[in-house]
């Protein structure tokens, strides 16, 4: 069976779950678990409020190290008039003495009525002389009065029994325990953990850490899948691989069906011929949606499966759903989960990792939040500047990767590659920038709201580099992350790093713009794209610039003459980078027309870019560094010497943001790893070359 | 022994720990631990890099469920001259064919070099006919040109081999995860977690769940730092309750230094007679600071105790501290943590719970922070005005705990208790405002910055309710918390509420203020306070006042004019409050002065701690409300009958925010729950009763 997905509008989608699930009796908390205070009690969710069992403090404490003394006794004292006061046990047989020495926090003795610190006591021996002990005097002189209760913290101050410590729904923090242990109680009753099954199943899918070969997919959606629902408070179980076989992914469900609250079926949601998780869900429930109108994830799928479907064809006898013993390994001590209900939610998780991790973002973890009785996770939004224009499918709700970064007083989102297959974007991304159902997206330059993954300390450490792509960029990142900076870095070509300078969004750009007619690297570039902008150039690396070709060099190229031979397949570099700029000028001193290069007009975006679509035989040669043929094991032919530059706004440079950026540029630790490349000179890193 | 404090400024305390942990090798990771890429990763930090060791994808795979072809062969096709190709299986003995079948994710076979989706071909039958069978058809009719490496996936589009995939000290979140696995780990190095033993001592401790007598306390330090080291990344083990016994904390001491890596001693690092710590740490190693000038929380210990001192005196044979051996069940698997050195850590907590959790914050989190390679937490911070004044010793950092709401456009803070005993104001902390040392307070109405707790989003849903006070405020708030609504009180009596009001720092404000010449409630006063401001006021409660006494009424009070006998001590509420007001308009009624009621100037804030100074003998009796009595087991003498209404701005009222605490007015889940309580009546619960 084949199915094209009929997307619907994600608050529908959410609306069609919400509905089925509260038919089925499970639009509410679980249940809830009895638990000691512990450190393991953090992030749980109270199920019930907390009153005071008890005041806190329970009886009347003194406040200080001191005496405790009835206020009375101590009228008309004063600086000139001092009032002794004979000292005693607190509690003795030998009648009640006029002051008696007390512990912070020791119980107030009936009969007294304040404590005086030690501090504002003299002590005195039994005959009037002052002495050195603090302790155990056997008088104390005061030239004070005191007023009742002072120095004393007196019962309830704190916490007054039967008063509201916790509301239920709060997720419990550190303090939190000492609030609910000082009013009274031992344990706290908490929602259980919803249990989540993930099923990975795919026959194309291999366990990390296998031996790879074309066409195998690293099955990681699990992991990703099982870590964020126990990030959100869920107790996820992570199944093997199931293999593309209706009857086994069927098995697969059932046997979940029958201990978890809900099912994680990864991937098989959308409608290729291997797709199966649609069928499933038909056979064994009831399919409540499928595809829905969302980027990246569209096709997700929400059901319901039937305990009685799930239960059939067991071999042992078949319980019914309100009998179903649960086994007690899974279930925690002091249980009072809620008898199963008929159905169980399963979603259909679609398998590319981004739309996977979405999915769990936009469906599971409210599920989850529903279940445990807190509020809803929620991102701090702020709104940030666009640096380039964002399209969208009018129809869906897209969700758009973004590094965000803050320019002198500006907040830049710079958007990241959209592909739902990189998943690096997501671990790379600052954050989401929604364009809802009905925009068609957004200009460079427009205001965005931002759901943040960082916090604004984070971006207030973070520095901006736009512009040309090397290698050395990775480095210096790892470097700086232990000076306390981020370094985030858009490839977009030497002259796109320009041009962010210009508009103010980049801290810093790497170029190497040869000049044809001086000979000379950026300064020509800077007059022209930066006039009226303070900016210093910063030596970073000399470099060579050469082909990138298979090991062996199958095709025999030499030289740049050589590209034009018809059998030879080029790559090429975006425009406006300066590996693009040096081979258009070495083309023309040979006089060789673009047009007679194959593949010209492919671009790459990084010298990695290109060196990948060399080894994997997209193309045949490349123009690039030998660091990024080193690292895909390409053999590389030299053929030019340039320099790369750092072009730094004087306003920057001249900030605290970027001195970490300089001490590691001075590092010679840094400079070896960078030696320690191939093709690198380092004579120049970190000199002031320009100031213009 | 006994030192008084000298209390240095924060930063030289921490630049003294730092200086003694450099000196001892300390000023660093601890070590690292291989783990593998599983759920339990989340929140542990990278000790090194994430390079690439493969590419993602590793191979050119196709990014749609479509056919393979060669872009070659599909030119020249339109809409109206359509292109058939040949189809058949991707890898087989019969000759290559000019398409074949691809899922998502498989690989691009030899011989192609784009795919085009199945949705855009039409499937064709052996003889040309369109068939509906959507795969395994003969041959494929298309109506478009397709370039060269369109839907492929090409290998490296998300992660090229070698690149930086995550910096050293990466916090690890779920999508990492996938980042990581993708990049060919199946591992990660990630740094030790730092093992914290936690040593409560003091003979008045007694473990959460004792039977209380006066004069103890219950041991819950130790509960809140050992989940604050958990949540902050680190080991923590919380010891039994060690009696105020030099030799016993030493002994303690001297085993933990053994195993851990850092001891948090608490408490006893005060200068009272029981107080030890600085004795055990000057004993075991060295004192470094005894004394921090920041409020609360100031009687830190802060020093180094020698592992040669601590190995003193054990009857095994002594291993030097370069050999000792742990025991493995302490480590990981996979551990390399650095040989220990000479000496650890100690910090003497203070006992006081807001001292202690606070110690923790300011110590203990950097200290994990720095040992495990993240950056130190940053809370986020706001600016907001503050409700009241606060005054702050100058000499120190002076951390003031706040509510935080936002009230039309104003983000306000409200100081909570100050006391260092007042746990429940941790819990109910919004945020933290730091009056640095010098400086001697604020405002009310200064702008402030607060280091939050809460997100943004908890301060949107926040309902700022000041005014008087009432128990079932807390019942309200209990019933809010279900309907996304955080309820926060002040309690400043009713006179305070229209002050509140007035200045726009509350949405609403609960009020029973008895105007004496007209009899009527709140009506004059917010004519008199808030001219010029639209109001609402509704119904809330009926109420009785009466007065309070212990069990058994042991001074026989029986209505106002007995609070005038002298042997009866009475305790009465703040000025402004509604009661105080019915109070003096009783008093005055009857002819009797203020000056003839004993305890006319004692005041408490809530009905509460009214009943609470009644129970303990602190008053015999006070003026407030049956449900307060009830509470506290305390006998009621009713006298009054009183409206209670809440007076809420126009604005507000119709605002959304409010829309759910008009729903709970209207519960009668509610409302059954408020006449549970002895003497309310609810009959006019959520009606409009004026509109000013």
């Amino acid at each position: 069976m084949s199915v094209y997905l009929q997307d619907i509008p994600l608050p529908d989608a959410k609306a069609r779950l919400q509905s089925a699930l509260k038919q089925a009796g499970l639009w509410r908390v679980l249940g809830m678990e009895t638990i000691p205070l512990d450190e393991n009690a953090i992030g749980r969710v109270l199920a019930e409020p907390i009153w005071a069992k008890i005041s806190s403090p329970h009886y009347h404490a003194s406040a200080m190290d001191g005496f405790a003394v009835l206020a009375e006794d101590t009228l008309g004292a004063l600086p000139s008039n001092p009032i002794t006061l004979r000292v005693g046990p607190c509690e003795g047989a030998q009648g009640k003495p006029e002051a008696c020495y007390l512990d912070t926090g020791d119980a107030l003795p009936e009969g007294f009525d304040a404590v005086i610190p030690i501090e504002n006591v003299e002590s005195l021996d039994g005959r009037g002389e002052v002495t050195p002990a603090i302790r155990g005097p056997a008088a104390i002189r005061i030239r004070a009065t005191v007023t009742p209760w002072s120095h004393i913290r007196p019962l309830g101050e704190d916490i007054v029994q039967t008063q509201l410590v916790l509301p239920a729904g709060q997720v419990v923090r550190p303090v939190d325990l000492g609030a609910v242990a000082a009013s009274g109680h031992q344990f706290m009753k908490v929602a259980c953990k919803p249990r989540v099954a993930i099923l990975p199943t795919g026959t194309e899918l291999v366990p990390v850490g296998s031996n790879l070969k074309a066409g195998d997919i690293l099955e990681y959606n699990s992991l990703v899948l099982a870590a964020q629902v126990k990030a959100w408070g869920g107790d996820p179980t992570r199944f093997s691989i199931t293999p593309d076989d209706f009857e086994a992914i069927c098995r697969r469900v059932k046997e979940a069906a029958q201990e978890y609250d809900l099912i994680l079926l990864n991937a098989g949601s959308s409608a290729g011929a291997e797709d199966f998780s649609a069928q499933v869900v038909e056979k064994l429930g009831t399919m409540l949606v499928h595809g829905v109108a969302v980027r990246p994830g569209h096709p997700v799928i929400l059901g319901m499966v039937s305990l009685r479907e799930a239960t059939k064809g067991n071999d042992e006898a078949i319980p019914s759903p309100e009998e179903i013993d649960y086994p007690s390994g899974t279930i925690s001590s002091g249980n009072e989960r809620h008898p199963r209900n008929d159905s169980i939610p399963i979603i259909g998780v679609p398998g590319y990792p981004v739309s996977a991790a979405l999915t769990g973002e936009i469906f599971v973890e409210p599920l989850i939040a529903q279940w445990t009785g807190r509020h809803p996770q929620e991102l701090p939004t702020v709104q940030a500047y666009l640096t380039r224009k964002i399209t969208s499918p009018g129809g869906d709700d897209d969700y758009v990767r973004v590094v965000v970064g803050k320019v002198g007083d500006k907040l830049l989102a710079a958007p990241l590659a959209r592909g739902a297959g990189v998943i690096s974007s997501l671990a790379r991304a600052d954050g989401l920038v929604l364009m809802p159902r009905g925009v068609q997206g957004s200009e460079a330059g427009d205001m965005v709201d931002v759901r943040l993954y960082r916090s604004h300390a984070e971006l207030d450490r973070t520095i901006f580099c736009i512009g040309s792509h090397d290698m050395i960029l990775d480095l210096l990142a790892q470097f700086l992350s232990t000076h306390n900076r981020r370094l985030v870095s858009a490839n977009v070509g030497s002259l796109g790093g320009l041009i962010a300078l210009k508009r103010g969004e980049a801290h810093l750009a790497g170029s190497h713009l040869l000049d044809p007619e001086t000979g000379k690297y950026n300064l020509s570039y800077i007059r022209q794209y930066l006039s009226g902008i303070s900016v210093k150039v910063y030596g970073f690396v000399g470099r060579e610039q050469g082909l990138m070709v298979r090991r062996g060099n199958p095709k025999g190229v030499k030289n740049i003459r050589d590209l034009s031979r018809p059998e030879v397949h080029f790559v090429n570099r975006q425009r406006g980078s300066g590996t693009r700029v040096l081979l258009d000028y070495q083309l023309s001193k040979i006089g060789i027309s673009v047009e007679a290069i194959h593949g010209y007009d492919q671009e790459e975006y990084t010298h990695l870019g290109v060196a990948a679509a060399v080894a994997s035989g997209r193309a045949d040669c490349g123009l690039g560094i030998p660091a990024a043929a080193q690292s895909l094991n390409l053999d590389f032919i030299p053929l030019f010497q340039e320099t790369y530059q750092l072009l730094i706004p004087t306003v920057f440079a001249e900030s605290d943001l970027l001195v970490p950026l300089f001490e590691v540029l001075d590092d010679r630790e840094f400079q070896q790893a960078v030696v320690n490349m191939p093709g690198y000179d380092v004579s120049q890193m970190g000199s002031l070359m320009a100031d213009v």
